[in-house]
């Protein structure tokens, strides 16, 4: 029995409780958690309010400190952890490792970012005594406490102490989790190791609470409170739009960071597959088909030249697809909508439907492949959508005129991936120019999962991919998200 | 009769005009103005949405170059421009002569920041080659067409050419003027200078067009159309929040940033007052009182000692106040809600509640003051509202604890300011803390009106001073509205 952690306490007021599901064995997981309750919410938020002050009143390097701290402990409770992500989420033990070190790897990141740079300084304007101007010296200081929502597919990198929670606490805000429930007890044991880490300093355990919900009650209630001043989420477009909604609904609106997902499109230039077909094929293979495809990176619609080139990548990358293992999906519900999803575009399309053949185990996501002309891009909208799953969708393209066409059609996306070379870059200066519009970030010649956690990175592109196209959810400015500039006029 | 400008064409395609209104001479200017038709309205998008390519794709120092264009063609209309500027406002030509500096000083302002700022640039990570890490340039690029809401208040500084449209040409966007239909005159001197200076350029016509109305339908028009990617706005709460709702309800909701005004509190702390109560009672009756009040940085309400000296203060300020010129307000509907807001506060409040008396010319703003107590403060939310005119409301406090119940109970405010010596400032640390929560600037011992235009300036603050406190309204910074950050994988 796991109860909701509240400013480093322990609390199971409610009745309510649901577990989690392990989907590698196809049955329910023996814990049970407790969904919080009206009291418990309001005690986590007043404790995250009331600790604002003094948490955003230490020094970066305090906070640094804490990252570190965190960090300590997770490693600590590292083997615990790795069995309940493996248990709760169906993932590989080599995915907890490679997920546990980018978590790990992210914290630092930020402690170093935190060290080693003027995070709260923006500019200095000095006074003009002449013309009587004043001195201005702009800074950027925290919102106040911040909401965050753990993700399905990334227990660790993107929940509870994910890239919205880091961020947060490098910016100066406390933060209420809201734990994933198909992850709870991840969640957790990732909590025990913050509120040991918040032990270790001088801040005030109110900095962080994680409360848990099989629903959405609590997220909405926690997302409609006057106390929390931003809010964080990364999942599916329905989640993400219903909590800018609900935010912008309320007497007071506040910014929400929705990272909602996209179909991230691969445009092939023609010249770019000379002899590299086969290159490229596998590539694509192992990125739409890793980890069951559960990423919002996964590219899931290539545009590809009506070329013998093209033809031949296309019968390369089918073979390859099916030959890559396949992968359990993180839950029933997530399973039973990508084989939905494959169902309504196999009905929907006269397309060429491809799947990987053979019995694989319950939950595992089966590779596939929709290739379609032109006509039915045009009017199909769900084939602009994501899919979520090791699927994608081929479409030819004619000619650059056509290309450019398909550009118009799409809506934002996280990222758009070139495949082309210099030259063909050079010379379609214009199609260039409208795959940008797309999104916010442009893979030149690579795939388009794995996201790089630097300061350089953007991760979230215009609507839907995200709420809002000018920020970042993963790298240091995603810290960005949580601050607001400030300006100190004569304050000398 | 003035027709709408369309991409350097001048248009008038509709039945319905509208004249402006002379409030110094109380009545209607001679000239009509032409409400823009749908047919209009769609032909200055289309043409804005195509300029976008060849307007974002010129250097910097071309956008540099362009602004420089347009000071010199303002210049060149500049009488034209003062006569309808005083005609259609109310405001005196020596204002007049101090916006139009203004609006000047903030092209050259730009210009120079594009010229001489790397404006696009944001960060580069290098590639990790042991680790197979992509090289990322972060970099910022224009969303697409913004449209731009004229403000009444600054026909200039704030309007056809004002912050918003010069961050947005900076930026690289096109911009859609929904002129204010306070002073069409003024704006159309000031698009017609602006057609000028784009046909000195080699950008196309199409990134300016000025359409006008005196109702809402051409606004929501424009901002519900998918060719707009940005709102700015600087107007009345009532206004701006249509306006963020509108944008947020559209199936691609977009940013808006609109300047609502605020009632720009003033904590004035004890020890400052001695010997200095006539200093800043002289100061703050100017602050009050000049160009009636009509500021977005007014100082509306102050919270002052109940000391001997906090008294003094009061008696020094209410005899210089009314000893202030009163001005002509900018139009008969401010005036008048100016009248019945000051009705509503005399009605409401139980305080002492004074006004300059003698005659006036009609529509001048006459000068008052409301002291009212705590607990009139805590009832009654009036007293926590904009007053857009020369009015200030005076709160007494008896304690610190009280300032800070007072801090608590505020909304966000484009300024606070703090009236204190460095001693006060150090020792009410947490008072403090809850006065910067409050607002985007913060003026230690000055007076708020007067917004420096610089690169450090934050102009914005929390809902509902503006929609979108991580971003400023004024200063170079402003562009960051306007942008969005993109990262470019592995481009070389």
């Amino acid at each position: 029995m796991f109860g909701n952690q509240i400013a480093g306490n322990i609390s199971a007021k409610g009745k309510k409780t649901f577990q989690s599901f392990d989907p590698k064995n196809n049955c329910p997981n023996t814990s049970y958690f407790f969904v919080a309750t009206e009291e418990e919410i309001d005690l986590a938020l007043t404790q995250s309010s009331n600790s604002f002050y003094s948490f955003c009143s230490g020094s970066p390097a305090e906070r640094a400190f804490l990252l570190e701290q965190i960090v300590e402990q997770l490693i600590e409770l590292k083997s615990e952890i790795s069995q309940a992500y493996c248990k709760e989420s169906g993932l590989s033990l080599s995915r907890f490792d490679t997920e546990f070190k980018r978590t790990v790897d992210q914290l630092l990141l930020f402690a170093s970012y935190l060290e080693n740079s003027k995070v709260d300084f923006i500019s200095e304007t000095s006074a003009n005594q002449e013309s009587s101007l004043p001195h201005l010296v702009k800074k950027k200081i925290p919102l106040g406490p911040v909401l965050v929502f753990g993700a399905s597919n990334f227990p660790l990198a993107y929940s509870t102490i994910g890239g919205d929670t880091v961020s947060a606490f490098a910016a100066g805000c406390p933060v209420v989790v809201k734990a994933h429930p198909f992850h709870p007890e991840t969640s957790f044991l990732v909590g025990k190791a913050i509120k040991s880490a918040i032990d270790n300093t001088n801040f005030p355990q109110g900095i962080f609470s994680q409360l848990f919900d099989d629903h959405f009650d609590v997220g909405q209630k926690l997302a409609l409170d006057n106390r929390i001043k931003a809010i964080g989420f990364t999942g599916s477009y329905t989640g993400g739009k219903a909590l800018f909604d609900l935010a912008n609904s309320r007497q007071i609106p506040i910014p929400v960071f929705a990272e909602m997902g996209s179909i991230n499109p691969v445009f092939i230039f023609p010249e770019s597959l000379k002899n590299q077909s086969e290159f490229w094929a596998q590539h694509f293979a192992k990125s739409i088909s890793n980890d069951a495809g559960q990423f919002c990176t996964k590219p899931g619609l290539f545009f590809i030249p009506n070329t013998e080139n093209g033809k031949i990548f296309i019968s390369i990358l089918k073979n390859k697809l099916v030959q890559e293992p396949s992968f359990t999906m993180l839950h029933p519900t997530i399973y039973n909508r990508y084989e939905i999803k494959k169902e309504q575009l196999r009905n929907l399309s006269n397309g060429e439907f491809i799947e990987k053949k053979g019995s694989l185990s319950q939950l595992e996501g089966r590779q596939g492949l929709l290739t379609i002309d032109k006509d039915e891009f045009l009017q199909i909208e769900l084939l602009k959508e994501e899919i979520f799953g090791p699927f994608a969708i081929l479409c030819f393209y004619d000619s650059h005129d056509e290309l450019l066409t398909y550009t118009k059609e799409l809506q934002g996306q996280l990222t758009s991936t070139i495949i082309a070379t210099q030259e063909e870059i050079i010379n379609n200066e214009y199609v260039i120019f409208n795959i940008k519009q797309l999104a916010g970030r442009i893979i030149f010649n690579g795939v388009p999962t794995g996201v790089r956690v630097c300061e350089s990175m953007q991760h979230g592109g215009p609507f839907p991919a995200s709420t809002d196209a000018r920020f970042t959810a993963v790298g240091t400015d995603s810290m960005l998200r949580f601050m607001r500039p400030i300006v100190y006029q004569d304050n000398c």
